[in-house]
């Protein structure tokens, strides 16, 4: 878990699900993505039900997904994806991480994300403020939405 | 829930992952069969488990997997569901129940299932003892295990 | 975990909460007794909860409680254990475990019983078939009822 | 819940179990007072339990429990709770609220509290911020404690 107090650097999407979302444009907003892959255990049992739980906990968090596909890249395409999304009942616009033809997406390279799930956080200033690699505890991830929530 | 007492017909499968099985063979065996698919979130959360719980605490139990698709074929094929065996460390044998063009695959049709999960139940002369749809409490399930188990 | 087969010696019981109840009366029914105090952590968060699901699952399995009481007798007496049954809303009738002057109660002293919880199953021949220190595994106890259930 | 913004009254105690407190001397500090009963099955499944992660997750959080009797004083003295803090491993301080005659004790009064379990946030200048009755959810808890922390 590492708190870098850089700019968070701008997803970069080939496609949505749900509305499209860009950083930029969540200026002035606290941001929680949630970064999975749909086979990935660990993600279904705890990154996307703590990041649905905070969708509904948090009116003023703005939660995204964001589908890393790191591996079996042919069995989690889009189509793949959307049935995954609907029968999961996510309620947050999902993004698919773009593949420039690397094994590993270019937002997860950029972010130098270590696996799935991993959350980021993105304060209202768009500095990212915590990228973790794991299951995240409820009370410890709450405290830093609570910080950052406080700020200004 | 149902407890029939008629012969279980044989699965009907168009491909194993693991070592092939049937029911035939089984014969003298109490057998349990879990029947999902790879994106049913019940099936993750309470059937998947409950088989391999039931497969790491009976070694005199013969757990199988089959793999009912009957919504969105395109994604749920034998190369995902390679993928998502190995991801969920699912440690006995899964079939493809076959699909002869119709939405509802062979077995599950046979067998009247209505949905994912569903248990079975096989006891030592092949009849089948249950058949249940959705979860099924370990309590429970412990003990229709234990009369089949105590049976000669 | 042991499963002697001996006639299981009469519950030794200075003061019952709910009907009295006596081994030889139960002759014929497959009994669970379910070992506790009331102060003790795992009695509260496995044991009791354990004897409750059995109770409301299998209508023909008996459920008792002893409390076993061999530290802090001054804090667990009848009075407390009455509050205790009352908040924690236990259904079944429970005694208390004689204490002839010593540091362990009689009947726990009889069947030998490591600490608390234990769980004791006795057969409808009045044998005692399993004597289990600490939590039991809602599989394996479903099995073992579902044996002696099975048993003419 | 409620969050008034008052200061907080002292705790009347009439016995500390581990280092006498007084939230006067814990003025600058973040402050949660968990308040129980010791046969409250609420408490003892949800309350203390969040009281104890919190404790080991916020360094920075003071944490104090309060025994509010107020049914059944004759089972739950100072004696009872002191096996009691024993056998849980309760690791922060426990006061047992002044009980002056009447049946409900007097901090319990003061505060207005509604039953146990409760839970108490108290900040940096003293005020209480959160008076909430029942269970608490770690995110919603979180951030009140990261917001609090948060205020110089």
């Amino acid at each position: 878990m590492t708190s870098p107090a850089s700019l968070a650097p701008e997803l970069e999407v080939s496609e949505w699900i749900g509305t499209p979302q860009s950083l930029a444009d969540l200026r002035g907003e606290v941001v929680l993505v949630e970064t999975f892959q749909m086979l990935c255990p660990g993600c279904i049992s705890h990154g996307l039900p703590m990041a649905k739980r905070v969708y509904e906990t948090f009116r003023d968090v703005r939660v995204l997904g964001l589908h890393t596909v790191f591996e079996h890249h042919e069995v989690m395409g889009p189509a793949a994806l959307r049935v995954f999304l609907s029968e999961y009942r996510i309620p947050f616009p999902v993004g698919v991480d773009r593949n420039d033809g690397e094994v590993v997406p270019v937002t997860m390279r950029t972010y130098g994300l270590q696996g799935t799930p991993s959350t980021l956080l993105i304060d209202r200033a768009g500095r990212l403020r915590l990228s973790a690699f794991g299951a995240v505890d409820d009370l410890l991830l709450g405290a830093r939405l609570g910080m950052l929530l406080a700020e200004g």
